[in-house]
């Protein structure tokens, strides 16, 4: 049977509200119209209040990881070296990318675990020309320090790229403040907007830095070009129906209002954490004080006595689609992520769907002590 | 006033018909899901029917032209040479493509010309790894000798990389008889989906020259290896909701037929052509016996009496929009498209739409003429 009705607490893609569902199916326009151009602009504007940002942002349609390649390709040739902060599978990809286009010197913790910023000055003594740092690490649930690596980054004459692909929107990230020179963000995680495009803001000190032979689809010199035109476009056709959506999806984030989204991130993921621990399941990041728990994905152990099968199958029979761990993780944790246009009863019926699956292996003996755990942090 | 009943006749986005657009409004699903692979595996088995293929077919979220970059991208090392034909925009679009990954050696034919496949076959002699070529170029409204530049590619060693982009699923492409080693499409045009999404069909030649550092994003490697497994997939977050409407699109492209499809295509421009002469408007391409006049887009050389802007603002105003000639043909061309679920209907309106404003700016003395002589050609 199909089921159309799955609540989705997956870490990306989220749920999509209805009405920017519905501002998927307007008409289709001319991508170099003056009304695109409108939606365009907006919505631009909108991400730099996200961002916290005076930086220009432009939008590329594809997943946010081709704006981690347009980060890496318009910055880095074959001879430069990018310091890639892994503590995750994120992190890791960076390493990938930068790879194709100059030299990456990986700092590797192992996942889960605190980036410890002495190993990372260390590999910079030798020199870089760009760090890159995944903010939020949905592979582990941890939230990196952004200022303090974009800080190190600086003092050492690096450009600091953050991947802020499941936190812009959701949590605190202050582009300026921190003088991250690239920042990403992708659609379909904290902005609540279906997959397929992401955006990415840049620096002045990142134009100054810029290659002579980026990537053709992703040059970024070609995106300011276009959005510099008399009515602001995108240099190759963008995808207008996910544009749309984006739109409406920032809209429906200023109708709520940027703080109290990210407080609503905050406490959910609180409350999942609260209801964790009244269960008896144990976090999986292991944190030191540079780093946090994310705000916009819960990472768990898998608890003794039920198969990381029988834990995703018994939520999705129930209707609640969470996720598994990946690579080496798979098997060994689960992730619930709370991000985008969730509701506190999401959360809760989420919660509640995991204890029915636990008490149904005998792993607790009694329904409702996660979800009192949840109820009192959200009622806090 | 923000109208949203506009005819798109311009070379893509087209417009996309009701029940397309309410496939995008499903409610979200994870992309790694049963679901998801069903509906990426049906659309790819429906792609090789339009392009007349047994290679594997393989979806990016990205416009077009991230996928003529991913064709490029993976066969182009900086030592290797490309054979770029152009006679128009896009053409000339690979050539630029090229440069950033190996050395384009452009053959170049004035816009709206034919190819010369002399010359072609001269660029070749001193051996090339690619030929490139944009079978139906949209800038021009030409239709370029596929069959015989592959044959003179292959004869040469190299491979054949067909930009199908405005042809494939509108004329008729033979990608396995043409021996095209990557054939490309866009989902904004014949397909008549919404933009953002692009695929590829990549030959056993193509994959046996596959080079080692693709760009990331784009490595065909990786998106055959998501493909191949248990549930399919694709190696980064695809639009999903772009799929719901690949999907839908292709469902109408098979109850349509897709004989009947491009016969409707062909068809249209004939009509289009005939209603030009009708009224004393000139055809823009001058073709010789190799190329042959698009199925998809008609150009025109703007009449006197009218400018380019009021031409288009004319026909804008009656709801109908139309294209204007790109780069250097700005201003001394105009191009209606006949791409995707259009309907005999729309081209006759779009010709009615025409001659109204001929007639305002004096230019031709009465109202049907061209409605008169497209008709003769679809009841022919």
């Amino acid at each position: 049977m199909e089921r159309e009705d799955i609540l989705l607490m997956i870490p990306g893609p989220v749920v999509v509200r209805p009405r920017i569902l519905r501002a998927l199916s307007r008409p289709m326009i001319g991508h170099r119209s003056k009304e695109f151009g409108r939606i365009y602009d907006e919505s631009r504007r909108t991400l730099m209040k996200l961002f916290e940002t005076e930086n220009e942002i432009f939008v590329i349609t594809g997943s946010g990881t081709s704006a981690m390649e347009a980060a890496l390709g318009n910055l880095l040739e074959p001879e430069d070296t990018a310091v890639t902060i892994e503590n995750g599978k994120f992190g890791e990809r960076f390493t990938l990318i930068a790879e194709r286009y100059g030299k990456a010197k990986p700092v590797k913790f192992e996942w889960g675990r605190s980036i410890d910023l002495d190993s990372v000055e260390e590999a910079l003594v030798e020199g870089a020309k760009v760090v890159t740092m995944v903010h939020n690490e949905t592979s582990t649930g941890i939230k990196n320090p952004a200022k303090e690596v974009s800080e190190l980054a600086h003092r050492h004459g690096a450009l600091f790229i953050m991947d802020g692909i499941t936190s812009i929107g959701g949590d605190t990230v202050l582009v300026d403040e921190w003088n991250v020179d690239i920042g990403i963000v992708g659609s379909q995680k904290c902005l609540g907007a279906p997959p397929g495009l992401s955006a990415l803001s840049v620096s002045d000190s990142a134009w100054n830095a810029i290659v002579e032979n980026p990537p053709y689809y992703m040059d970024l010199r070609a995106y300011r070009k276009s959005a510099a035109k008399e009515v602001t476009q995108t240099p190759y056709t963008p995808s207008v129906t996910l544009f749309y959506a984006l739109h409406e999806a920032l809209n429906l984030i200023k109708e709520e209002g940027i703080e109290t989204r990210k407080e609503r991130h905050r406490r959910a993921a609180s409350a999942m954490r609260a209801a964790a621990e009244a269960l008896g399941i144990v976090l999986f990041p292991q944190l030191n004080n540079t780093t946090e728990y994310s705000n916009t994905v819960t990472a768990m152990e898998i608890p003794e006595g039920i198969s990381d099968k029988n834990l995703r199958n018994g939520m999705l029979e129930r209707n609640v689609q969470i996720s598994g761990g990946q690579e080496h993780l798979s098997g060994k944790i689960f992730r619930i992520a709370t991000m985008g246009n969730f509701t506190e009863r999401d959360v809760l019926t989420t919660i509640q769907t995991l204890e029915m699956v636990l008490k149904e292996y005998n792993i607790i003996k009694r329904i409702g002590d996660g979800m009192d755990a949840a109820e009192s942090t959200f009622s806090r």
